[in-house]
């Protein structure tokens, strides 16, 4: 396989720091590997492969020579970034949400749709990280009949937010634990020990950005046009793991064994489901990992062809980090 | 008014502490209070509204004389002396589930079926906490247009497991916090930094007996018999209060704005609902008092007569001993 030089754009946030970490695991063909960040991270020396790497400046001249930068920086950036990225002929694998849902950019999740990341014109989308890990969940369902809606309540970890969000939860409990009142700089509100039905800013008729995005990510990354998706985000005092609770409305029934069946033998799923033996997906047991556990398969009891499931998976890996490089392994395959 | 003479059966549990203090805040006019539980609790002193009470053993003749018991305790216990409370000449108003769906037991929620308590037959019984704070935050929806169904997903705090809950929730993060293993005895997993989604055993076809319950006694409660709800309940690492999400699918279509202003008038609700504000219900915000808050209104975007909503209530007070000690009322009114 020919090696590729690859940049992080964003190399020192948990994204960016799990793409250097997956790169090595999976063994990604890198001949030389570029970290670049703003202004006040340049210079710090990384250690990656038994290198010492260092950061370099994200600017237009940085892209020059690359075949794939990994893009795992927000909005803004990715948007500065991304002429100077296709203008220097390296395929943009962008994690944030800028161009998900732009009609010219492929937006990807390897075990759905990996045929569209073959279309791109210099830019590839990774989805939102509860989005990847519905789908991944869901799709088995999806091939089998086509999924008409779903009703999705989650139950997003902190991690979501970025390096800084676990932090902060850990410094609250440990405020808390202290008898001082807890600093709250990263979410809305506290969140040790409380729940927060907001992530996002409001986007549509009262539901949030990150509500929207299982909908009309979801739309395009499964090829249904007309799903609809009535979507609750919740952040929960959880450090990694995002979980997910979803009933999916297919065209025909599916019975609650074929669906064990066909997400049994999904691509990174894993049926986790014998309630009888406590046994189903929890964030604790998901996290460090790339599968996307699935359990709690049940009837819905609201409709004849609704399923009730529960999943969970690693947001910042499968949700994030991961996705993107096995999207990058679809280019160098 | 009258003053009775009232019995705590599981006085020394958490809900049955809670319905003293809500005894006393309530003024509820009690000539004698009697504090019941099981032998290892006997003689323990209480202190309450300036008296010294000492804790007595429940037994068949403990319940002669009094006018109403307020039961705080499993549903072998409350089995075990309906029969001798009933017999005294008491009213027992439970809060097990042993009765609560007994063609005999009127189960009831004074915001929404006051009327119902007055046809017992010497046992009233008070619904589960998750369907409580649920109906509450739903009802007024109900009166103006029938519900049909309900997709629900619950952030269940640990106090609902009893007061052991929170103790194990803490001892964990204490733990976790030193390096140590934290030890599990109350839930089925760790909860810290954790969520479990099963709360009681396998009742029905994959549902848990916790999951059942909003709709075999939202059914009872509001009068229909037709209702369908599909739940998922999940224990969240949380103290005190609950939070759940809820599609609500009408008969007709009920506006987000008429919506807010049903609710905002209905008895027990409080409209908590400014997201651009970051104003929504939030478990730490009710904790400590009897109102349910109800937030993020929004249409389903999968129904045309569906409405997406965020409700949370203290699940020991409303959820629980508040709601028996305004059952209460109903009978010395």
């Amino acid at each position: 396989m020919k090696k590729v030089k690859v940049a992080i754009l964003g190399a020192t946030g948990a994204v960016g720091r799990e793409m250097m970490k997956i790169l090595a695991e999976r063994n990604f063909p890198v001949s030389e590997l570029h970290l670049l960040a703003s202004p006040r991270s340049v210079g710090q020396k990384v250690a990656w492969q038994g290198q010492e790497l260092t950061v370099e400046l994200a600017c237009d001249e940085a892209f020059e020579g690359m075949d794939i930068v990994l893009g795992a920086a927000e909005n803004d950036i990715a948007q500065r970034f991304a002429p100077a990225i296709v203008k220097a002929g390296a395929v943009f694998v962008d994690n944030s949400s800028a161009f998900r849902l732009d009609p010219n950019v492929p937006l990807v999740v390897p075990e759905i749709n990996p045929q569209d990341a073959l279309n791109h014109k210099g830019i590839i989308a990774n989805p939102n990280c509860t989005t990847i890990i519905s789908l991944v969940a869901v799709n088995a369902l999806n091939t089998d009949s086509p999924i008409e809606a779903m009703v999705a309540s989650s139950y997003q970890a902190t991690s979501g937010a970025g390096a800084a969000g676990p932090v902060e939860l850990m410094e609250q409990v440990a405020a808390l634990g202290k008898g001082e009142k807890p600093e709250i700089k990263v979410f809305q509100h506290q969140i040790a020990f409380n729940v927060i039905p907001q992530i996002g800013g409001e986007a549509f008729e009262g539901y949030t950005s990150e509500e929207m995005k299982l909908q009309n990510e979801g739309r395009k990354i499964m090829h249904l046009p007309e799903l609809k998706v009535s979507c609750t985000c919740v952040r929960v005092p959880v450090v990694r793991s995002h979980s997910v609770s979803i009933v999916v409305k297919t065209r025909e029934k599916i019975s609650v064994e074929r669906a064990k069946e066909l997400i049994a033998g999904a691509p990174g799923c894993r049926l986790v489901d014998d309630l009888k033996n406590k046994v189903y997906p929890m964030p604790l047991d998901t996290s460090d990992q790339d599968i996307v556990f699935v359990g709690r398969i049940r009837e819905d009891l609201t409709c004849d062809r609704g399923l009730n499931i529960w999943c969970c998976g690693d947001q910042v890996r499968k949700g994030a980090a991961t996705n993107a490089v096995q999207i990058a392994e679809l280019l160098v395959k």
